[in-house]
C-alpha cells in the first residue's frame, strides 16, 4: 500500500507453517479426522515503533495444506507492509474491510475456506498488536470500547435485514449496564469450561472411564464424548461415560459431520436415553435447513455447530431458522474479531447461548477472549455458556490459558493470548524446524536400511 | 499413492499460473469486479500411456490470489502421481471421492473455497482425460454412459434427504427415452446461448446500445446487463438496452452479489418497469433464505444464482427453499463433472432450469458440454435454458466454442474443450512468461525514467 505520513507503519509480515505430529498419538481422533496433525498458519505483523510490540495471529489446520494456508496469508501482505500502524490500531474494522473487499481475492471466496481463514488470521493478529499496545488483554480492551466504536467495527453487509447497526448500538449499550460487578466477578471466578479431552474416538472405553472420572473431580460439569463411527460402539462409550459421571453432569456428543439428516435424527435418538446435553456438528456446516429439520426432531437433545460454519451470513441463517440451541464460534475460521464481534451481536440478538470451539493450537487462547467480552460488555451472562477446553498444546504459547476448577481464569496479560514461543516455532516449523528435520533424517534411515 | 500392478499410470501433474491483462480494457467490469485480470489456475495431468493423451483442467480466478488457487491444486498432486489411468478414466467419482475425503484437506473447506475449486480443477482435468481417451467430447461420453454408472459417480452425501441414489437413476432412466433424437438435432441445431457482451458496466451507453443490437442481429434472444453500482446509472442504461433491442428479447440483470436484502427488492422494482428477465446474484451466494425472500419480493422478475454456489448442499437448499427460478451452475467452482452431475440431478428433481455461469477464462468451453447432456440424456428440454457466452479469451484453446445464431454448436473434438494453446501458456504464465516478463521490463524502465 501506499505511504504516507509519520508515525510507525507496519514494516513485515513474517509467516510460519507449524506442524505438531499429534496424529501419533490420537489425540484429536473424531469420526471425520481420524489422524489430525494439529497446525497453524502462523502470523506476526511487525512495525518500526519503539514499543517493539507484535501483532500474532492463526488459522488453525490439521496438517496437510497448511501450505496452502500459509500462501493464502503471503497474498494479503500488500494491504500490510507499510501500513500506518496507530490507524490500524485505532480501527482494525478497516483493515478488515480492505481485506475482505479485494475484488480480486474475494473470487476465492468470497468470504469462505482458506483465503477467508488467512484474512481471520491477519485480522486477529492487528487486534493482538492493538490490544498489546493498549496494555489489556483483549477481552477487557473491547469491553472498555465505546459502543458506537465497537459498531464501527462491524461489518453489516449481508446480516442488515436482521441486525441493523442501530441494533446493535441498542445491544452493546444495554449491555454495558453493571459491567464493573461482572468484570470483578470474572476476575475472581472465571468463565466456566467444559473438556473434550476423555472423549476423543481413538481412546478405550478404560481411558474414557477414567479421564471422564478425572474431568468431574477437577471441576468439569460438561464433558464430551466424539461419536459418529460406529453405532454400538457410541453407545457402549456414552453408556460408560454416564456411568463414570452420573446424572448430574452434562455430557454433549460431537458427530463432526459425519450424517445425512436421518443418520443423524436416528443416531441421536439411540443415544437419548442416555441424556445427551448437544448432539453437535450432526451434518454438514452448509446445510441450515437440515440442521433445523435435525432440531425439530431430536428435541429435548440440544443441536450445536459453528465451528466450521464459514461467515456471519451462514450464521444469520441459523438462527433465523431456528436450527440451532448452541452457536460455537471459531476464533480463526471466520474473518477474525470484527466477524465475530457480529456474531456474538447476532447470536445477543436472538437470544441463542454463544459455546465456542475450542482445542486444536492455540484456540482456547483466544475464543476465551471473545466469551469474556460477551459476559462483561454484551450479554451479561454466563448461564448455559461454556468453553471449549482441550488439555494439549497449551506449552507452546508464552500466555497459556489457565483452567483451574472448570473454569477457565482471565487472562491479564495484553494481547489476544496468541503469542507462540519462539523454541516452539523453532522446533515444529515445518519441513525445515528442528522436530520434522531429524523426523525426515530417522525416516531417511530406516528407508535406506530396508533398502539394503 | 502407492504404486502397484500394470498399465498407464498418472505420471505428472504440471501447474500454470495464467492471467491475462483484462482490467486494461474494462471487459468484465461489475458492480462488485471493477478490475479484473482473468486468470486460470491450471493443471495438466499426463500418463505413461501411448496414447500420448493428457488431461487438462482449470479453476477461474480474477487475478490475485492465483497463486494460492495453484498451490491448493500442488497439494493434490500425493493423490494423483501413480494412480492408474485405466482405472481413473473408468471411474473418475473414485477420485473425486478420495480428494474432497482427505480429512486433513478437509479442514480447509470443506467443500468450499479455494481448496474446493482446486478439486474442481482436477477433477475436470480427469473427466477431459477420460472422454480424450474414449475418443469422445464430453457431452457424448456423459450421455453415452448407463445410468447405472453415471448415479456411481455422484455423491449422495448431504443431499440424499432431497436426492436419493434411486431417485437419481429414475431421473436419469427416464431421460435416456429419445436420446438419439436429441442428439441429431443438437447437431444439427446447437444449444441456445444468450451474451453479457455488451453489458459490462464499464461500457459507455453508446457501446452498450451498439453491442446490445449487435447482439440481437447476431441472433441471441437474450442479453445481460450489469447493475448495481448507481441506481440512476442502472435505469438509464437498462431504459437504453430495451430501446436497442425491443420488446421481444430477455434482458436479464446482473448485480454480483452487490445488495442487501431490502436493496435488492427496491432496485430490482425500480427497473422493473423495463421487464428485467432476471435479477441475478441479488445478495450473497451464501443467503439461501434471503434469496428465498427476494424471490417473493420481486417477482414476476426471476431470481437466479449459482456462479459462486460453493457446493450441492448449498445447491439443495436453494431448491428446497424455494429461492431461485434459474440455477446457476459453474464449472469449475464445485468439485468438477461429478459435483455438477449432482447439481444437475438435483435441478432436475426440482425441475429448475439450470442456465450455466461462463465467460472468464475457458468456462464457456466447459459448461456447454454440461448443458448439452442434460438436455440430450437428463431433462431433455432447452425449454427456458441458455449458456451464457462472452466473446473473449476463447483464441487461447484449442478447441474453441462455436456460437453461430445465437447457439453454441456442439463440440466434435474428443475431451473436455479445456485445452489452452502451448504458446498462450507461454505468453501469459505470470509472472515470467513472455507478456508479463516484457510488462515488468516497461513498467522497471518508466520507474527509472521516472527516478531520473
Amino acid at each position: 500500500m501506499t505511504v504516507t505520513g509519520a508515525g510507525p507503519r507496519i514494516t513485515a509480515v513474517d509467516t510460519y507453517d507449524i506442524r505438531f505430529p499429534t496424529s501419533r498419538e490420537l489425540d484429536g481422533s473424531d469420526a471425520m479426522n481420524p489422524d489430525p496433525d494439529y497446525s497453524a498458519a502462523y502470523v506476526v505483523l511487525r512495525t518500526d515503533a519503539a514499543d517493539g510490540h507484535e501483532g500474532h495471529g492463526f488459522t488453525f489446520t490439521i496438517g496437510r495444506g497448511n501450505d496452502v494456508q500459509v500462501a493464502a496469508v503471503e497474498a494479503l501482505r500488500p494491504h500490510l507492509v507499510g501500513r500506518p500502524a496507530d490507524a490500524l490500531c485505532a480501527d482494525p474494522g478497516t483493515l478488515a474491510r480492505d481485506l475482505t473487499g479485494d475484488s480480486q481475492l474475494r473470487w476465492l471466496g468470497p468470504e469462505k475456506g482458506v483465503m477467508h481463514m488467512a484474512i481471520g488470521a491477519v485480522v486477529n493478529a492487528a487486534w493482538d498488536l492493538a490490544a498489546k499496545r493498549a496494555g489489556k488483554p483483549l477481552w477487557k480492551f473491547l469491553a472498555d470500547a465505546e459502543p458506537e466504536w465497537l459498531v464501527s467495527q462491524v461489518d453489516f453487509r449481508y446480516i442488515a435485514d436482521v441486525l441493523s447497526a442501530e441494533d446493535a448500538l441498542g445491544l452493546l449499550r444495554r449491555g454495558r449496564g453493571g459491567r464493573g460487578e461482572r468484570e470483578a466477578l470474572l476476575r475472581a471466578d472465571g468463565y466456566p469450561g467444559y473438556t473434550t479431552s476423555p472423549g476423543w474416538l481413538g481412546h478405550s472405553d478404560e481411558k474414557l472411564t477414567r479421564l471422564a472420572r478425572e474431568a468431574v473431580a477437577d471441576g468439569f460439569t460438561q464433558i464430551k464424548l466424539k461419536v459418529g463411527a460406529d453405532l454400538a460402539d457410541d453407545v457402549r462409550r456414552m453408556r460408560a461415560a454416564r456411568a463414570a459421571v452420573g446424572p448430574g453432569i452434562r455430557i454433549a456428543v460431537d458427530a463432526n459431520q459425519r450424517w445425512n439428516i436421518g443418520e443423524a435424527v436416528e443416531w441421536t435418538r439411540a443415544l437419548a436415553e442416555f441424556d445427551p446435553y448437544w448432539i453437535e456438528e450432526p451434518t454438514s456446516p452448509d446445510d441450515i435447513l437440515g440442521h433445523a429439520e435435525i432440531r425439530r426432531a431430536v428435541a429435548p437433545v440440544r443441536v450445536a455447530t459453528g465451528e466450521h460454519v464459514q461467515n456471519r451470513i451462514v450464521f444469520k441463517q441459523l438462527l433465523q431458522a431456528g436450527a440451532v440451541d448452541v452457536l460455537q464460534i471459531d476464533a480463526a475460521r471466520v474473518g477474525g474479531v470484527n466477524e465475530n464481534l457480529a456474531i456474538l451481536l447476532l447470536a445477543a440478538a436472538f437470544g441463542v447461548p454463544v459455546c465456542p470451539h475450542a482445542g486444536g493450537v492455540g484456540l482456547c487462547e483466544l475464543v476465551q477472549h471473545l466469551s469474556m467480552f460477551d459476559y462483561v460488555a454484551l450479554t451479561g451472562t454466563t448461564e448455559n455458556r461454556v468453553i471449549e477446553y482441550v488439555d494439549h498444546l497449551h506449552e507452546h504459547f508464552t500466555d497459556p490459558v489457565v483452567v483451574r476448577g472448570g473454569r477457565y481464569a482471565a487472562p491479564d496479560a495484553p494481547g489476544f493470548s496468541a503469542t507462540m514461543r519462539p523454541e516452539s516455532i523453532a522446533e515444529f516449523t515445518y519441513p525445515g524446524g528442528s522436530f520434522w528435520a531429524a523426523d525426515a533424517a530417522v525416516a531417511a534411515a530406516a528407508a535406506e536400511e530396508a533398502a539394503v
